[in-house]
């Protein structure tokens, strides 16, 4: 991979997995930034603000920049400012902070995440009659649902499903694999697509969404990945043990 | 229609539209009672009890009995009790007194009526739970949105879509144009469905579902027709001004 010019990194299940680190991560993320290629780390997180997810991150031992981290809700941040929305917000409060300072009055826009206990049928119906008077709508993620404690629980993926089906419009998805949040994670790099690697443990999210966008894929077989998701890779991805093997094979 | 043996009607914008009578309505009915078949009058309404609705229609001078009176709740109840099933109630409070007695303690199946603001996550959470479990899920009605005094609202649509994308099942529709709601209405009087007629104003809805449940169907100019709406009409709908007429066509 002589033209490697920029490395986006998946968080969760290639660094750490629950609560304890991957082996080897931090080694890897040394000699990763010793490469002094630009890194950006791509995550669907979407119920804490980047800020919290840096704190969260440090403590982990894991040192990175506000600048290097891209979620659906940078993404959208960016969208919205680009385009000179003005978004309804129907996120979890924990969320909010990544949305501060925008314009909210009079919404032109409709942002949907995992509002979970705070998505009310008032503010669906906003949301809606905005949809249905032409206003775009965005989704943070499709995700069916998600696992909490005493079971599972709905996902943003299922009010996206009733927002579209009562519109008829169709959502405009910002987190992986749509290639928006992996075009804006290079767009800051200066990078093109080429000359860009995806390193994930989602075959469908990381590896075959950044394959799609025109990057390479490396699928490692740590976190979620389960043995077979190899046979979804698309032409291109290269699967890998983990991190350490990983960075080995991208920085070759 | 010389073995017609039954008479299924629609209600709104057959015999009335918003306030008003639709001229020759009344006229029309004593006509279908001197006539002595069994009538049975078909609605998806799913904001009011039926005993409400008939105090309604009586105040409209329209004397019909409860037995003869079918709606999505009648038939989900009916549906219910025959199958065993307790359900959790994801209804309008005033649908309420259509459920009234029914053992709702540990629920195994869902129904869904039009909420609205009694939608809430955390029951939408407790359906999703039993339908990705296996319970099944009964919608009473599909529509996307109805109009209210300060714009269009989310109907049950949209939520019945949200569970389904959830959980990957599908719901069963009760109210029309699902064969459930004529067949329990026609089972009522003991007729075949061929030797029966329904007369209505929705096209899709009242004639066309009739049609693909066995029976013969009558399309009436008043209402929500519009022009052009007879395009979609099935083989064997006929098309006549209003319930006069088809009150014509049916007896003769």
């Amino acid at each position: 991979m002589s033209t490697l010019r920029a490395v986006l990194l998946d968080l969760g299940g290639v660094f750490y997995e629950a609560d304890r680190p991957i082996p080897g991560a931090t080694e890897a993320l040394a000699r990763l930034r010793e490469s002094g290629l630009p890194l950006r780390f791509v995550t669907n997180t979407t119920r804490q603000s980047r800020a919290a997810l840096l704190r969260e991150l440090a403590g982990r031992g894991l040192a990175i920049a506000q600048d290097e981290l891209f979620t659906p809700a940078t993404a959208a941040r960016d969208l919205l400012v680009g385009r000179g929305l003005r978004p309804l917000l129907l996120i979890h409060p924990d969320l909010a902070p990544d949305f501060a300072g925008l314009d909210t009055a009079e919404p032109n826009a409709v942002v949907v995440g995992d509002a979970g206990e705070h998505f009310r049928y008032a503010t669906l119906n906003q949301a809606f009659r905005l949809v249905h008077g032409g206003a775009p709508l965005f989704a943070l993620g499709r995700n069916r649902y998600f696992q909490e404690a005493d079971g599972l629980s709905l996902d943003a993926g299922p009010f996206v499903a009733a927002l579209e089906y009562a519109s008829g419009q169709t959502a405009e998805l910002l987190g992986k694999p749509a290639p928006a949040i992996f075009r804006a994670a290079l767009a800051s790099t200066g990078c093109a697509p080429a000359d860009a690697v995806m390193i994930g443990d989602d075959v469908d999210s990381d590896v075959n969404g950044a394959i799609d966008a025109g990057l390479r894929g490396i699928l490692v077989n740590t976190g979620k990945y389960r043995p077979g998701d190899e046979s979804r890779l698309k032409p291109g991805g290269v699967v890998v043990n983990d991190i350490g093997a990983a960075t080995t094979v991208a920085l070759r």
